[in-house]
This record gives structure tokens, C-alpha cells and sequence, in this order.
């Protein structure tokens, strides 16, 4: 939690391809960025939903992986120095005088003139385990993300997924739990083979136990989880005792907090203009899937062009006094000099 | 010259980038298109202006030359097996009843139901020495480009400039005609190394003659040259008999035959809609350089992505009674076919 308030130029929400190119346009002009997101590491829906699928229609390159496109585009922004913020959720944005305060779920607070949205579909959520009762518990038992592991110091733990994110938290919280105990409904996992071999080593070794089945149950008062029910493969149930529950069921998305920024919104959609992709607020931008207007087509290309648009009209935002020049980085040493070119 | 008439979904007139990615979006929707550029090869400015010089800002490409900008996109396109035709010029557009009938300078005729005009800044054309009179020699004696190598068979041809196609000209007529001289202001040559010594050698063995200078004045009569004054470095001056004079000057941008073409245009640009990317003509598109919008940005990325919006309207023009889906190349096994992924 920190008080300090950052003062920039602009802030980008969402760490996307798309919010990732901005921070190249704005740079180019020299509007500095800081880029926020909800997730742990950049690259939005690529990282998350498809890191390893072929993307095939980015122009010019016949084949990528989001992933690979996510660390191309890292290479590409690099020059600009943005600052990058994840396990962050803008929560607010509130006009001031000379621009926009912008506060997340964390606390971090931001100060700056201009602020882009670049939000895709919204917020990547995690998905809630259809336990009743469950939101009793969450917060205080029942956690969906891990922010400080020393939380969970001297707690017996349960994990319960099969993914990289349940297989990751099983071996980065054994040493710190008194105890943990990871439950997959199956005896395969959806993670890097690595850290399944590491998981079962320590499962070998004594360090955590491994339950194959279902959470079905919870058990606990006010807030406090004792245990929960397992339903195993074969029908059978059996008790496990545990303080702590962290279900990784994968994420979700949601609008989010959008929805109150006091923005004019279309089917969950920010219409913006097609010069500027300026929203219903003067400086506030909002650029890629977020966003509607007429033609418009869910295409990280367009989003790269949406930015490309929007740069421009931050700059003027930004430097009110300075006639902006047209200028290729083909051709402008001042641009390549931006862009570290010996 | 063919008198056959090519019947195709669509005409891109302009094989820049912007013109080649039309390509692939059309493609993706299955609309068949046939690429015509004035210059001898696929790459528009990019190849003809800065083949060697690299571009930054191209969306997750770090860095990439124009030729290799050209080549990624012509790996991209290839699966659509678009019909390219190169050192044609188109110079009218007819509207028939069924679309548009296109004629280019070799007579080629085109019938289709779309025209995308990706024509960049117009039309390269060559560059017309300063000398007094030589209009009343082009096409007869004095030529800008070779179409034919047969024209020049058994005549005195003089070749002028020191570029690559002065060099690549003087190696391939040089078989062909009866002398051939190759005259340059200096003695260095703007040209590949190998075609330099090539020449070289053609020239120390008497297969040509090499004289350094610069033509002043064309001698003859009814369009029929007989000879031109040439003048030395050190300004004295000499007669240089020849039928043929072939300049290689470099190419210059005009904005050419499309101001013939009945478009409503705008400081020599076409003016269209965001949504679609179309003129005023309903049917003929306008995308990349050559167009003009508010906020319009004359960048490569943005002709990606009006080429894009652009393909989703002519498919409906193309396929009126078909409604089109929106797919994705990540996640359609139907347009992974058609890009040929195993």
C-alpha cells in the first residue's frame, strides 16, 4: 500500500498488445506511460487464453504465438521506459483539475493528464467454485489470488486446481504453510511438466499430500473455514481440515469496474470517435476491444491503429503549447534517437 | 497485350504493403483478388524508396527493412494465391453493370466486382531528363523503360545513368544491340558491386564503350534521334551518334491516372468513410497513403487496418446473400484451412 501519489503523463489500463503499443506511440511523442493490469505479466488475452495458440493475421508476421507477441512487443516498447503495474485493478477515476486521479484495488494512486483504456473484454477474474455459502469465507479464508504469502505463514492450506497457477502456489507456499494439501478432481494437470514432477516430488518426500477429488462442502463459522467435504472419483466423501482454501479455477472476464467510471457505454462497449478514440470524456481514451464505433471489428490490428490515432491527440493534450511534426521513424533521427538507434 | 478479359472478386490497384495485407483480408473471406503495381515488383515505396532502410514501428516488429517488410507480407499473402500483374499502370475505371471494367497502359482488361485503390502517392514515374525537346522523342527514340528486348535489337543504344537499372539495362541489351554506350556523369556507380564489374569487364574486352559526361543536347529529326552532345567533366564536349537514348534517372511519385477516374478527391487524396474505407463511388475502396479521413494518419499499420474493415464490406458486395461470421485465425479451424495450417 503506498500513499504516494505517481504523477504522469498518461496511464494506460491494461497491458494487452494493444495497451502495450501504446506505450510506443505515446512514447514517440514523448508521453510518458505507466501501464496497469490485473494480471501478473503482460500480454492481456495473449499471455492468458492463448499463449502457445498460433495467431496468424498480424500483419507481416505469417505466424506468432501470444506469447511471442506479447515479448516481440516488450522489445519494441522497451526504449520508452514505461512503468508497469500488475496484480493491479483501477477501481476509480475521478477528473481533477488538471487531469485525472485514477486509485486501485491496491491502493496505488496516479495522477496524470491523460488516461487510455485498453481494457479488452474488461477484467480477468478468477472463477468462483460453485461451493454454497462460499462467499462467507472469502477474503478471510477462501482467497482466489495470493498478494502476500506470508499470510498464509504457520496455516495448514488447501489448493485446489490443476493448472499452473494451483501447481505454481503448491510449490512456492510449501515452505511457508504448516501444512498444504493440493485436490484436482483428476490425476492429470494442465502445467509445465516441470512443475508437476517438482509437486510430486514433495508428495514423495512427505512435504504436501495430494487428494484426488471434489471439493463439495465447506465447513466454518463467520468467515472462518475448519474443513472442507471431498468427494472422491469413486463416490466416496472424506473430511479435510484446513484454514485456508485457494481454488484456481481459472479466470474469467467481466467489465469490471468500467461500468462505473461515468463513462457512456454500449453493450458493455465505450463508443469513441474514429479520429481520436476519445470517449464520452475529454481525455480519456479508449483503444482495441473495449471499444465501438461504426465498422469497428475486434482486431488487434485495428487496436495498433486505434493507438497510432489516439497518440496523437494525447500529445496534444499533454504539450497544449507544442506544434506536433509528422514524423517516420524511416526517416527522423529525432524519432530514432527516442528509439535508442546507434 | 491480351484482349482476354480477367474476370476476379477484386482489383487492388498497388502492391505496397498496405495493398499486398488487402490481400490476405480479402483472402480470409474468400474474396479472390487480382494486384496490379507500375513498378516491376511487390513492395510499393517500401521497396522502391528504402529496400535496405529499416522501419521501427511496424506493431511487434522491432525493427525489419522495407524488402524484408515485403517478403514477411508475401509469405503471409501466399496461401490466397492472388494474380499479381507488375509494370502495368491502371488508367481507366468503367463502371459496368455488374461492377468495374479496368484498362491498364499494356492494354490489360480487368472486369470485378471491388476495387481497392492502395496506390500509395500515385503512380512512380520516371524521371524526365532536362533536355530541351525530348518529348518529341519519348516512345520513338528515347524510352523509360524497357518493355521489349527485341525493339532494341540491331540499333545503337545509348544508356544513360549510373544506377541499377542503367547497369542491369546495359548487361541485358548489350546481347541484343548492335553497340551499346553507357554514358554517367562520374565514375562512381549507385549500383550492385557484381552488375559494376560486370560491366567493367564488358567494357575492357570492346563489348561496349563507357564515356564519362553528361548529355546536353538530342540531334535529329521527326521523333527519329540520330545522335546527342555529350559533355565532359572537364567541359569540353563531344558528339555521341545513337537511334536509341534509354535515361534511368530514378522514378519520381505522381499522383497519375487516378484523378481520371471520376473519384472526389481532396488536395490529391481520396476521401472515405472510417467504417469502410470506401469512396464516392460505391464498390471502388480507397486504403493506405492515397486516402484521407479525420485524423488520418499516413502510416503503415493504419493501411493494415483499413484494409481489414475494408474486406468485411466488400465481402457483402462480392457475397450478397451470405451472412458473414466473424472468426477469428486463432481459434477458426475454417480459416486455418484456407491459410493452409496443417
Amino acid at each position: 500500500m503506498s500513499v504516494d501519489v505517481i504523477k504522469t503523463d498518461a496511464v494506460i489500463i491494461g497491458a494487452g498488445p494493444v495497451g502495450l503499443f501504446a506505450v510506443f506511440e505515446l512514447g514517440l511523442l514523448d508521453v510518458k506511460a505507466h501501464v496497469i493490469d490485473i494480471l501478473d505479466r503482460p500480454g492481456g488475452q495473449c499471455a492468458e487464453l492463448y499463449p502457445e495458440k498460433p495467431i496468424y493475421d498480424i500483419p507481416a508476421i505469417p505466424i506468432v504465438t501470444g506469447q511471442q507477441l506479447t515479448d516481440q512487443l516488450m522489445e519494441q516498447i522497451e526504449p520508452f521506459g514505461a512503468e508497469y503495474h500488475f496484480n493491479e485493478r483501477v477501481d476509480t477515476i475521478e477528473k481533477i483539475e488538471d487531469g485525472f486521479r485514477l486509485v486501485t484495488d491496491c491502493g496505488t494512486q496516479f495522477e496524470c493528464k491523460v488516461v487510455v483504456i485498453a481494457a479488452g473484454g474488461g477484467s480477468f477474474t478468477p472463477k468462483r467454485p460453485p461451493l454454497p455459502g462460499i462467499e462467507a469465507y472469502e477474503d478471510t479464508s477462501v482467497f482466489y489470488s495470493v498478494r502476500k504469502m506470508d499470510a498464509f505463514k504457520d496455516k495448514d492450506v488447501l489448493i485446489v486446481g490443476g493448472g499452473d497457477s494451483a501447481l505454481d502456489w503448491t510449490l512456492n507456499l510449501q515452505p511457508v504453510a504448516k501444512s498444504l494439501t493440493l485436490v484436482h478432481r483428476r490425476s492429470e494437470f494442465r502445467a509445465a511438466p516441470a512443475s508437476v514432477q517438482k509437486m510430486m516430488d514433495l508428495v514423495d518426500s512427505g512435504n504436501i499430500s495430494f487428494k484426488l477429488g471434489q471439493v463439495t462442502t465447506l465447513h466454518g463459522d463467520n468467515g472462518q473455514l475448519t474443513g472442507v467435504t471431498v468427494k472422491s472419483p469413486d463416490g466416496s466423501t472424506f473430511e479435510q481440515p484446513t484454514d485456508i482454501m485457494l481454488p484456481f479455477f481459472g479466470l474469467t472476464m467481466k467489465l469490471g469496474p468500467v461500468a462505473n467510471w461515468g463513462l457512456n457505454l454500449e453493450e458493455n462497449l465505450i463508443p469513441v470517435d474514429t479520429a481520436k478514440f476519445e470517449t464520452s470524456e475529454k481525455g480519456i481514451f479508449a483503444i482495441g476491444d473495449i471499444n465501438t464505433y461504426p465498422g469497428k471489428l475486434k482486431l488487434i490490428l485495428s487496436g495498433f491503429h486505434e493507438g497510432a490515432l489516439m497518440a496523437q491527440a494525447a500529445h496534444r493534450i499533454v504539450y497544449p503549447d507544442k506544434k506536433l511534426i509528422f514524423q517516420y521513424t524511416t526517416s527522423s533521427s529525432n524519432l530514432q534517437k527516442k528509439l535508442g538507434v546507434k
